[in-house]
């Protein structure tokens, strides 16, 4: 491999001639081996990208920086913003917990890009813009790096997390509906229960995923509000006035997203509650999609020797000789992502919990495990809606089988023919394994006639919604 | 001891003479042997009895019960609810998961107590109320626990969580303002960084708070939400029209708290996300309240080897040879509660995210982790506040002699001596262990005049908020 | 309430008269009034009345504490371990991190209670002990309170843990053998799969107990190293020449059980990760009886719409009118308490995760931790074996029944007619609603004497074991 | 791009041409849109490859596959394992729980390519390998994917986990002993206390790492039984006799690791507690790297307003004008780590409960979870060590300043002029904040001679070891 010289103030490094990153990049690429390659989240590297671009205008609206500089600068973030350099981006998220280096490769990249934009060749030549000087302007690691975390997060959450659960959300919703007649039997300790409608099943299914979603809407507030402004402590320390409103002003529209300057820089930095209690959130989304998953499964189980009253999709070869044997593949991978969401939560904790003084230096480990969640379950919410949830279908015949068979419809007799000769039947029923009306007739309580009119599973259920 | 015979479906159960409960409560208590006794929060308990009594009036008002019953129950409600009976309730976490045991104990004592209030011997005469037709008249365990839960939650969080953090939140408030100009130096990476004022690094404590306060002010809107009406399996079987909102007026009226019906009954009693959402909330402000409790810790360490930039208050002894050894308990008693909240959370998580069908069955464990986690970051925080964060005072001269010290504030001669003699001066002095002044003016850069105009930390902490 | 007057090297504190604390144990409570009462269990207040009647005989045999003084402390301590004394330690978990109070507690009540059994009255003429000089020598609450935690962690395990494991253990084997012929339908994700035993299946339970006790018994050793020796900081100071093993040696021969002094005291103090991994193995533990607990729930579930195959003991009224319905509750409670200890976990983690430098400072949380794990999933594995594992029995005609109707079963016809023939007669059974045997005969592939010859499920489940 | 087309039992699908997987790795690709492509983990894909092999060995020494075709599988196993055809496997973790498409995967890349090495073109001509009835012989997923699990987690454990960690631990060794005249002030509750040597604060670590070692060796028994021989639901159906041992045997041989058949197969395939047992010990490992790594940050910290006592390496520009400003990087990088690890246990933890019946369908993310747990704690202590740990010194001045100012050594003089008396000295120097030399000589207790003499910080440290 052919390689280059870079510097910075320890000296100088060889990086890879056909990088555009530069020292401190490859200082870090060799001194943090830990784990994947490259395992530091593209979408944080376009989280900088938006507030670098901003950053220059801001910086140049303020006169801090030529409108020259502020072109190159925003012409390499789009760049980057198109995706032209990823590969570019080789640090890992077990680096410096302020991300630092991070930042770093991303200035080095704007700058060496740029030089050659402006038809030079990387390392001869001035510089077309300085790394520090220019692309860092008005800027610190520790100010940056938490506002790259929330461009990142809020943007995945509005892209990927909530269009995926209200994916799913809408097709249980219409399922429910579908269904808002299907009586069969209700289930209480997993043990026979009273009747309820399999659309109303449903809807608890709906209602869950609706106050996950407020309550993950609930902390896009705390998420759009921007660190940048801070820099190294929080004071603002070599920013110029008005610098922070305005930065905060350019990423919004750049992104088209609500993000204001923060309230209180300090807690900006040397905190990053925003990340706990959007992680909070899609915890809770993680622990309803993880009943859903587990209710859908149990629901589909047999064919012969399960519960069996839905039907799902066959996506894949189950056993090929033993046919209905539709193994719930969807609802595994939704709730392994309800496992690893869950864990990731702990991560997220423990990182958030550890700040110092001024500084939280577990960002990577918290915007990586935040955007791991959040794609995750857009992403398997998506999965499962269209591959299992849409096709779901009452197995019509099982459903009401089971209804019929059930000693629970006995209460349904209370008010006719009093409590115990009710308990009575169904007492007989269960010990000779036959159904409440064979014996109701044949104990003489009922006539078949009166049974058929009485014991009605559909007037069991409520009013329906 | 003294017994009498109790009854139930499944025939005569002893129990203690002078208690009030009857043969399920005995059972279960004979069953589960789990743990210390009567671990069941009283909490749920007293959620129980404003329930009943709401219950009842409603059952009253829609021509379902007497207004004798009625009263009956209403009376002992009361009394419950005044603290007398706290030990007839002697049930544990660990029963049925769906809390039947812990409702039927109400339900049998408030039916026994209210016997020997119309003046006769338990046991004997005629039933004064039945504890299932009349006190669980219109209810099930199913709905009423949740219901239950979500009383006892509510009332923790207003009463007790959020006061205490509250006032801990307005003395950090204070103290933020106080020491508004003590200017300090900063420390990230827990390396020397640039300045900012005590008050500064005091109101990113503020500010985590008041996020924490806002996040668990969001949760109660579906706290708000209750089971009741919802019976075995959400659909409201055996309750009469117009019951659900009644009983939840009835409840609002006699806890003075905003509660209303569930809006879906199948999630209320089948999913516990508010219980999640809410612990949620609690781990944020664990998290946020262990970043303060370190920060106090270390900042108040020494006196002679550490930080010493604050002096907390002195409790109890230390070392009685080692003066100025001033323990910081009360941050090691709130980290500690922090801890154990990160760790309730996962209880919490692990129970909602198991719910099969129309039920989730961890009622218990999970009320239980939410209670005792309101409990002790209200506690926690009003022991700190108290004992710890009122009484801290900024160590003036060593803050000052750090500052003075500090190698960073050479940024501030950047501007007008050049990066590079400002370097120079720097590193000599880093070099010598000597202070910027000294080798500022050793090596001929500036006068002492200039430096003492120039380099003012004061000037480099921004505007004071 | 009549007090009196206690003194430490901060003034004097009125302690309620007939209580025998002394000042510091008051301070302690009047400073951490957080969550209930007493929490500090009990345990650790027995572990030490352990090692403080063995420094007592070290100090002694060492010449540093005369044997008056060692046969005093000896007698309280003995009075503390029959449990005379419970109510004097009102101290609570949320104390100093190092459990200096809880220390101090048993110091001040010995050397009261030792005034006392002098026929003296408290705080009156020269003190039979000295709290600090005599009770507490060669000591520090540095080396105590871990030595106390381990004591307490160790006796709970092998009193409580494993005996309540190994006896649903027991059980769960004899009736894995008791079962070893009765073939039944095996599932796979949740889906009808090839038969097995129900004797196999349970011994999977009893593989992974055996397992989890292994686990368990390999913290064993970690556990029995005692940190007491260390004093302040892990290096001994003002302990005589060979205090450390013989006051092991000593705290053995009390209990009972193998402890050895720490091979390292810094770490003994600094961390302490013999609990992280105990509560590793408790949690393992958890993980194992969630399943346990959830298979029987299942495997349990009906009467007539659920899977049924085992029928388990009614130790409680289900629905009163609802014959057959038998909670699982005991099911219920088992995986109540695995949530708790999977919670407990992570407390455990993040308290063992922030010692720092010679000491940690989470201890009181982490060994209340321990020991609630520790005595709930011992008490609720002997409470889901006496009041369900012991009853349970298979439901034979139900198996049968799932047994016969499944289309597993064609997998034997594969090498009698080949794998076509096989599976057209599989997938026309699923078809049709028939079974197996039926549609065989009815294609004409086999006589009903050869399908009763060739499918056998009692072929399919391999050696027995 | 080119396709051809592949068959299953569902149909026809479009691979790509070049690609050598079949119809049911295809389908998976399609339905499990879930997170980054290709998550599965390579490590789990070489497990495969060693147990296919082994069991084409095994089938054909037991007569039921031609050495023609066990050679030919044998040789692409090959090939799998010198990684030529990484890009073969492009499922992700969140498949079917049971990682059944990950089997098939393997199967259907070694039948195709096993085509190719006989000269044809893949799709064309009679099969070479049919991925079930030759490749996938004598196996199920149920009993393969676990024991690729155990074989991947088991050489990453003695390949990386183990060695970084004993790396780590060697240098922590010699540092302990390099240092271990080195005497220090020693802190507790973060407070000055008294002395120890930097040797002894350094030997609390290694004793934590070696404890974490053993623990990890604990877990290697349970690790190494395979579940292979258990087929679908652990009965050992259609495996011939003696193929569970003989395939362990074959797979010991190829792997070099001490491989055996699990005793019970059942719990093999329905549990994975051996993957729950070994996450606990790497996160036992991760609390103490987290204690490790956030001493070391603390020591280090400064220059001049932080602790200092140690000096680490300066890796990468920490503030260009800011000299000395060596920022804690590999410590944060190692802390990171921890965090996610404790978030990994977790995930483990709630996926290892969830197991039902015959089959844990959490598979893919334990393993996943226990892989990356595994790696990121190998590489990041053999990264802390090299850039961090190695070039640890003492800052002796710092050191020595620190000890002379401490009050804490004046317990040295306890037993020459009395309590009082140097309780007396020390008071005053707090106060005057002078040392105790000064203040002792000043008030004539002693004279400097004699404080020379007794206050000797090297003789409170106790026996090095």
């Amino acid at each position: 491999m052919e390689y280059r010289i870079e510097k910075d103030t320890m000296g100088e490094v060889k990086v890879p001639a056909d990088k555009l990153w530069g020292a401190q990049t490859e200082r870090s690429k060799n001194n943090f081996k830990i784990g994947a390659a490259a395992s530091m989240p593209l979408e944080v590297i376009y989280g900088f990208a938006y507030l670098k671009k901003a950053a220059a205008y801001t910086n140049c609206d303020l006169g801090v920086l030529s409108p020259e500089k502020r072109d190159a600068i925003a012409k390499v973030c789009d760049e980057i913003l198109n995706g032209i350099h990823d590969d570019q981006f080789p640090l890992v998220i077990w680096q410096t917990g302020s991300g630092t280096q991070s930042n770093m490769n991303v200035n080095e990249v704007i700058a060496n890009r740029a030089h050659q934009l402006a038809g030079k060749t990387i390392g001869e030549g001035e510089k077309t813009l300085q790394p520090n000087d220019d692309v860092n302007k008005s800027q610190s690691s520790n100010d940056t790096f938490p506002t790259g975390m929330h461009i990142a997060a809020y943007k995945k959450l509005v892209e990927v997390t909530i269009p995926g659960v209200e994916q799913l959300r809408d097709t249980l919703q219409q399922k429910s509906q579908d269904y808002k007649n299907v009586v069969k039997i209700g289930r209480t300790h997993f043990m026979d229960a009273t009747p309820l409608t399999l659309g109303q099943e449903f809807s608890g299914y709906v209602a869950q995923l609706n106050y996950g979603l407020k309550a993950l809407q609930n902390t896009l507030q705390h998420l759009a509000e921007l660190a940048l402004g801070g820099t190294a402590v929080g004071t603002g320390l070599n920013t110029p006035a008005g610098y922070n409103e305005k930065v905060a002003d350019y990423i919004s529209e750049f992104t088209g997203l609500p993000f204001v300057t923060a309230a209180n820089k300090f807690e900006a930095l040397a905190a990053h509650d925003a990340m706990v209690e959007t992680h909070g959130a899609l915890k809770q989304l993680a622990v309803s999609l993880n009943k859903i998953g587990n209710d859908i499964r149990m629901l589909a189980s047999g064919p012969r020797s399960g519960i069996g009253e839905i039907i799902i999709p066959a996506n894949e070869p189950g056993s090929s000789i033993m046919p209905g044997k539709v193994n719930p593949t969807q609802c595994e991978a939704l709730t392994m992502v309800c496992a690893q969401v869950m864990g990731n939560d702990v991560a997220v904790t423990v990182g958030g919990a550890q700040g110092q003084f001024e500084l939280n230096v577990f960002k990577p480990v918290m915007i990586a495990n935040v955007l791991q969640s959040a794609q995750l379950i857009g992403d398997a919410c998506v999965s499962f809606e269209q591959n299992c949830a849409a096709g779901i279908e009452p197995n019509h015949e099982r459903i009401q089988d089971l209804l019929d068979k059930s000693l629970m419809l006995v209460t349904a007799l209370n008010t006719k023919i009093g409590y115990y000769k009710a308990a009575e039947i169904a007492n007989t029923a269960h010990k000779n394994g036959t159904t409440l009306k064979e014996e109701a007739i044949k104990l003489g309580y009922v006539t078949e006639e009166e049974f058929n009119q009485w014991v009605k599973p559909e007037d069991m259920v409520g009013e329906l919604k």
